[in-house]
């Protein structure tokens, strides 16, 4: 049985045990894990309708057909025309269907339309069954995602060879880029080089600011290969690092370092993040550690689940995630250690394995 | 008064034409049209909030806020921590609003959650009012979608004189990629390298194929620069080429060129399409031009106004818009020319000017 019928079966089971009809997926990584086909976020609408008991139908527009490949099974091509409107398709494919599961990202112009249609139907998010699919990983997987993190660890180990003071964030992002591609990643998702204040702020754009003598840089990348991401944060500081960095990365790394240590199976997902949290606090940092400590990560560089205060989940045996806390100095400068770890029987093993010293550049 | 400031009146004026009590955008680029920021694509929701009679309110994640530019006016910011729910955020600042507009890429995730949550409430799509706005192009928007064609331009002419054959679609799609962002583009969208027989692929993705003598290949890209999207479609065939390309290149290019000629103030979208598709069908090739003859173009790839069969909508000054036939052989090639072009008083501008004969390549 192919990869993808297996997990189509297993989708099939869990809609049975939560009592949904139908399930409705579009644009985002629902539909690839069940399917290996990729919706374009596009007007023209792409939706898999699964239906217990009849076939599972594709609905794609006509010019994207040739791009579906159904050789892994478990589903076939509905072709819609310019002409046609693929939410009445949509809605005739779900016949009697009441309960509906709708993809997370389904553009809301046509969750809205297919309301409006089926108006006697109830919807409910498809992530309340998918995600516990998706958050434990296969071995294909853990394997995926372990060599899109060989890659990222060695564009960090080429970067620290490298000359940054006198380019732009935007030039040194343009080259993380290009060695993301070289090593082997199908796609680049971001490049954040946050230098100097720049880095108080975790989510960065790179800009036209150039890296000078004394900066401390933020530099947190990642990608997608062979379908799975890669998501890894690491420090960089061009001469002597700015006053009081010394201090804090000191306290920045032990906290990544005992957090990564806490995960094992059976622990909630908050914990993670009160294990770094506390040793930050503890530092005098607790203000400037401005969000969660970490966030699954799969077929999406975001999923589930969530290391957050609040997520009292029980860490499993294969889940996959970030550990990356942060201190942030408001005008000064900013920093970040990010690992993807994935819960083993015994533990945890961390796939990032590049040295979490912040590495002194010219 | 800034650009932001004006738009945002409008839109305003629209919803009260409308009897739309709120707005709500997120992710999608209306939330960019009416304030310069863009949303991120993720788990965490961002979300404008436009009530009027009360100060207009971004919803945004904590760690993101240090990337909101205000300073265009027109709302004020409220950041969320990782332990609040944006959704009550939002539900509170709609408070009374019965009938709320919002943005047609939404997550469906937090579509239903608003719609949970706030139950008396009617939702409509933003595009039904957004479109109106956002379909006549500014003299600044104009200037934008200009420049970012020269630079496309620019890298047809550039791939021209470089060696094909030998080459992988993946290899070539590369190249073509770093010429946009040499050329000023701030990102990549798609590089469309569709050789041979891919070629009768029309959204085709680049493959490990390698390009050898006698390939017709459809190179179709773009991007964004100023942050108004660039697209457009060349031939290329690498020395003579296949059995019936000729006799087809030569109702393509005159379709293509009938259809741009046609564009003008007051007629129908629709007609645009007919031209084009009259044209390829009397010389025997209807049914092998299996997609719409054009999409409009701006802060988005695609947008209205969508030149298909059935939309009778009236083409006005300053809209903008790809005019791109195509006729597909599956098994053998395919072919596809594009150009944005913009509705003028007088008649119609084309953006791409580049030399639409196939280029002959070794």
């Amino acid at each position: 049985m192919s990869e993808y019928v297996e997990r189509l079966d297993r989708a099939l089971e869990a809609m049975e045990l939560e009592r949904i009809d139908a399930l409705c997926l579009s644009v985002g990584s629902d539909l690839p894990y069940l399917t290996g086909y990729t919706a374009m976020p596009l007007e023209r609408l792409t939706m898999l309708v699964v239906v217990p008991g009849q076939a599972h139908v594709l609905v794609v527009p006509e010019l994207e057909a040739p791009r579906v490949d159904t050789s892994g099974g478990g589903f076939s091509v509905r072709p819609w025309a310019e002409t046609e409107d693929p939410v009445v398709i949509v809605d005739e494919l779900l016949g009697e269907a009441r309960r509906v599961a709708i993809g997370d990202q389904t553009w809301t112009r046509f969750s809205l339309a297919l309301q409006n249609i089926g108006w006697n139907r109830a919807w409910v998010p498809a992530s309340d069954f998918m995600t516990c699919l998706r958050i434990v990983k296969s071995p294909f997987e853990i394997d995926a995602l372990r060599a899109a993190a060989q890659t990222v660890d060695a564009v960090v180990d080429a970067m620290a060879t490298v000359r940054w003071s006198g380019r732009t964030e935007r030039d040194v992002a343009r080259e993380i880029m290009d060695r993301m591609y070289a090593g082997g990643h199908e796609s680049v998702g971001f490049a954040i080089v946050a230098s100097g204040p720049n880095g108080a702020s975790p989510h960065h754009e790179p800009t036209d600011r150039t890296i000078e003598l004394g900066d401390a840089i933020v530099v947190d990348f990642g990608g997608h290969q062979g379908g799975y991401a890669s998501d890894t944060t690491r420090m960089f500081v061009v001469g002597d690092p700015p006053e009081g960095f010394e201090a804090a990365f000191t306290v920045l790394r032990a906290a990544q370092e005992a957090a990564v240590d806490a995960v094992k199976p059976g622990v909630p997902a908050e914990s993670i993040d009160i294990v770094a949290r506390t040793i930050i606090a503890d530092a005098g940092y607790g203000e400037n550690f401005i969000h969660r400590v970490g966030h699954g990560i799969g077929l999406d560089a975001h999923e589930s689940p969530y290391l957050v205060e609040g997520n009292e989940q029980l860490l499993k045996s294969s889940m996959a995630f970030s550990v990356e806390p942060g201190i942030y100095l408001p005008g000064r400068w900013g920093m970040r250690l990010e690992d993807i770890v994935v819960v083993t029987d015994a533990g945890v093993e961390s796939l990032n394995v590049s040295d979490h010293a912040y590495r002194v550049v010219t």
